[in-house]
């Protein structure tokens, strides 16, 4: 097991009925931005709900941040935060809208661009804090210090890292009317967030890797129930916890991690505008099937323990793990291919050419260039 | 799934060499109080580790925090807080250390006797600031705010709960010379913690169920490491953790929880002086047995994911499950049985009185009655 340090101060919030509380941990007589996604929160009754326990509090709506948050948006709100004297942010919404709500947090902190902020972390100068209303059960940004901003002017996509929500309130019901879409990409994030941090290397915590199995397990039984009945209270909520629990750092402890399925997914969306869960399962089988050599061992171990994959030669129970895990993406109703895309050789050489130019190494043992990066996409057309 | 709030603030900090990070993590120019045990600590080098961290603030040493530390030692410690304005605590050793440690933070706060606030949680006027240096695992008590404090003067042992540690420390070689009893009562501790939280009803939450089932498997697997060899980091390092995220309030999102078996052992403790992990695999049996009307779907659950009991009816699982669960225990090296500790009928009438007295009723359903307990005893004789 390697040294670690593990911290994470937010207040998780979750069930049926909680966002009312939001009136008990909102501080009092602070000013308060509540920032918004696109309005799907007015049709689902979440708006209302806010609303109603924002009566009494001072504070300014602000809507329209995007799937993908663009820092182009985000800027507005950083102005409203600084002429305003804004002292705390709410999000309401997805991941984007709590990702974006971050980025503004800090920037409303600093004279410099929100970009400048995004590319050089040492421009940080504390943040206002924050909270959210999480609806979107996927990216994990509810209880983690990330987010993922992206620049329409450079067609850039980079993660950012603030503090910890303060609060983050979870009601299962929210996630009744999501687009089953949506459910299916949030489904394939959050067993590919767990991926990360769990396919390098066997025995390095025994206990983590049964955290990790046991999410993934979790994944793969209940997403058929969410995809049969997005109003089966029981299933959306283990969905939900499980998207909490698979970017919090709790299985991340001690072991290392991988994070090249995102690297590669993450230019996916910045190019073509592909919804980030959907780009991770396209990429995710190559990344095993690339790097047998070096996560053989573990791939062979989910295969076991998460698939009852027993039988064959090391490689055969590696192909086989692959092969599942593919159906499994495959039975999300999600494309695993480019070409299922209308993506083909283009886009592969604009990102193979993206990394090779920034010389990023990717992978847990930092070994992933762009040559690798090519095959791996090749794999995918 | 239940509705829950979850919020845990310590700062875990994890591995080999750790302890000299005391110095970046206490709080400088402020007062610290050090407490300690018996004094294990100097014989394996961490008090040295500690004293050189703690070079230029300004602390004073309590020393004799024994086991299932007493009120009557700790107000010792609170009166030093009182006369010399005591600012911080840090606890160096075992859960009693850090149990005891609670207390003496909050009874310092307070005009009113520590006793008096273990047994009224309404006289809590806050907390110093504590955090801990942890060499034994089993308790959790270095994530989590409860504390369990004995008064040797009534023969009582009772929870106390105060906030969570600033920080914990916890390197596992510092565990290298543990008694290997304590050990193994750590071990046992460590898996009924789980099981208090665990061994309920089945499909409350999916999610929570493959974490403690995680967990409970990666306890049995590292056990026969860990006894054979104390200086195997990796396997020290797994039982540590594993310990602390047996009772820090991670594997409890949205479930019921029982607590019987520690209640019950509790009293074990007080009348007899039998070490607390001991106590629990005498009375866990039982508990399992004797409530397996309520318990035996989830019993049933359990044996197959962690033992792999899948044939027979279930009575016959139930039964199969019972028996693997105390073979694990005696594999441990520990007693199972009262008779085994030499205490008899004496005993068992002591207890069921005290819960006959108290009217207390235990369990996830608040169910188990005295009665109840008379025929859980009566079976471990």
């Amino acid at each position: 097991m390697n040294n670690f340090v593990f911290q994470n101060t937010t207040k998780l919030i979750f069930g049926k009925g909680q966002i009312a509380k939001l009136a008990s941990e909102l501080p009092e007589g602070k000013k308060i931005l509540v920032t918004f996604g696109g309005g799907s929160v007015k049709a689902n009754g979440v708006y209302d709900q806010v609303k109603a326990a924002l009566a009494g509090f001072d504070h300014i709506e602000f809507w329209g941040i995007e799937p993908n948050p663009k820092v182009e948006t985000l800027r507005k709100a950083v102005e409203i935060c600084k002429s305003e004297s804004v002292e705390f942010i709410l999000a309401v919404g997805g991941g984007s809208t709590l990702d974006g709500s971050k980025l503004i947090a800090a920037a409303a902190k600093i004279q410099e661009d929100a970009w400048e902020l995004v590319r050089n972390p040492k421009l940080y100068g504390g943040t206002l804090p924050f909270a959210s209303v999480m609806t979107l059960p996927a990216t994990g940004s509810e209880m983690n210090r990330g987010a993922v901003i992206s620049n329409i002017a450079t067609g850039e996509k980079y993660a950012f890292y603030n503090t910890y929500p303060v609060f983050s309130i979870l009601d299962p019901e929210t996630t009744f009317s999501l687009p089953p879409f949506q459910v299916a990409c949030g489904l394939a994030d959050t067993f590919v967030h767990i991926m990360e941090q769990y396919l390098t290397d066997t025995g390095i915590s025994p206990l983590m890797d049964r955290w990790a199995e046991g999410v993934l397990s979790t994944v793969v039984e209940v997403a058929p129930k969410v995809r049969e009945n997005q109003h089966d209270y029981d299933a959306m909520a283990t969905y939900m916890l499980s998207a909490t629990m698979g970017l919090n750092g709790f299985v991340a402890m001690g072991v290392p991690q991988d994070w090249a399925t995102h690297m590669i997914g993450h230019e996916i969306t910045a190019l073509a505008g592909i919804t980030h869960g959907q780009t991770l399962v396209v990429v995710l089988p190559a990344v095993m099937n690339v790097m047998r050599a070096e996560k053989g061992r573990k791939i062979a171990q989910y295969g076991e323990r998460v698939w009852g994959i027993k039988e064959g030669t090391l490689d055969e129970r590696i192909d086989k793990t692959i092969v599942a895990t593919e159906e499994f993406f495959r039975s999300l109703g999600l494309a695993v291919r480019l070409s299922e895309l209308n993506l083909g050789e283009e886009i592969v050489e604009e990102i193979v050419n993206r990394f090779k130019e920034r010389g990023t190494l990717l992978g847990e043992n930092s070994n992933i260039d762009y040559k690798l990066v090519e095959e791996i996409l090749r794999q995918r057309l």
